[in-house]
């Protein structure tokens, strides 16, 4: 296993993404998918490394960006996988009403996810196993505004451990947790770390198995090395 | 595992992929990535199966259709999972102008997948060590037409073994082999297998872990049972 890998700066991950969606006509559906897919099978492999059983409560808790599009895509899997994703979807002000999103809100209604329209004042270990942070990833900076300073305190204030999908939500992407909020037990980053994560002591994870060689290139990057078929791996 | 499920008939198939689009919202994006992942690891399995190693040489025949998109698909995976995929598109009249299938051959050829313009005569176990049939799917009827028919008999007269996207192609998805063409060593049905599958002797395996309970419900229709996090399962 190749431990030496790039970490990427938010704005070499933005120029990325643009990229992979202008010129190497990747789909956002597609990419998300993918995206989805490896934080869904990356937490169940985590919490399987624990001992862990079927049915687990993980709270999903969805921002208005890209990060909560794969929360979604991830919940919908996690439900394919055995285990009971409660989605809780945070916006400001008020939903987005793109079509990607409620396509994604279609698909996991039809697969019976319960949706709740608000937190509950603590999330605890009685009701749930995991929180699924999909707030904010890659494009996040600055200060945390509300209502998200809220859901990020209480997350803060819980014992459930937490799983975030390519940033820890009010992490800076450079600089890391500049504004004091959680650390989670877990991060999934997507396409390659960013250089928040370096340092990182929790369990991490890698996913979205798709950078073409000419980003790599490009952008002179080194990937962690996956396995065999999988769509994500443990560094 | 559970050993029974049901058979679809080309009709039931064709109103559930009508119903995953429109009342359920999937995109064709996210089926075919599903689909054509679920392929690709389905093929990765078979072969480690029979002791394979790495780099092996899969001619990936592409027709017109959704089946082409899936092999396109799983053509790209094939390729990060460490073999060596070369793409023959074949088509009638002419290549079809849909921006999806010029997305998903751009994505393979950013990947260096190598595109061949024609078969070879034979096609050899000394050339190749799978061919990838993804001519035809599920809407498939009638009698095969050229330019398909010299295709379809050219990989009947090979001795590399053939394995088949959804449905062997030539063959009536209701019926069988009426046409008489070849028999894939491995079929990969997606999601359910069709009625042409009843009796199939070689490698079966499913793939597109992606059916909703209203579908299942509403078609009475049995699943084979996926297991942990697996995108496929072998039946």
């Amino acid at each position: 296993m190749e431990t030496s890998y790039s970490y990427l700066g938010a704005k070499e991950m933005k120029d990325i993404d643009d990229e992979l969606m202008a010129d190497l006509r990747y789909s956002v559906y597609q990419l998300m998918e993918l995206a989805g897919l490896s934080v869904a099978q990356s937490l169940y492999h985590y919490d399987k490394e624990l001992g862990g059983s079927d049915g687990k409560k993980v709270l999903v808790i969805v921002g208005p960006g890209n990060n909560g599009g794969d929360a979604l895509v991830a919940a919908r899997h996690l439900k394919f996988f055995g285990h009971s994703p409660v989605v809780y979807r945070v916006y400001y002000p008020k939903r987005p009403k793109k079509d990607l999103y409620e396509e994604l809100v279609t698909q996991c209604e039809n697969l019976e996810i319960e949706f709740i329209d608000e937190l509950p004042e603590d999330i605890t270990t009685e009701a749930y196993d995991y929180i699924l942070d999909g707030i904010f990833g890659f494009s996040f900076s600055g200060s945390i505004r509300a209502p998200f300073d809220d859901v990020i305190t209480k997350m803060g204030a819980s014992d459930v451990p937490i799983a975030s999908i390519d940033v820890p939500s009010g992490w800076n992407v450079d600089e890391g947790n500049v504004n004091g909020t959680f650390t989670p037990s877990m991060v999934i980053s997507l396409t390659a770390p960013k250089k928040c994560m370096e340092g990182f002591t929790g369990a991490h994870y890698i996913g979205g198995r798709f950078v073409p060689k000419p980003i790599i290139d490009k952008y002179s990057i080194t990937l962690p090395e996956y396995s065999g078929l999988d769509q994500f791996a443990r560094l």
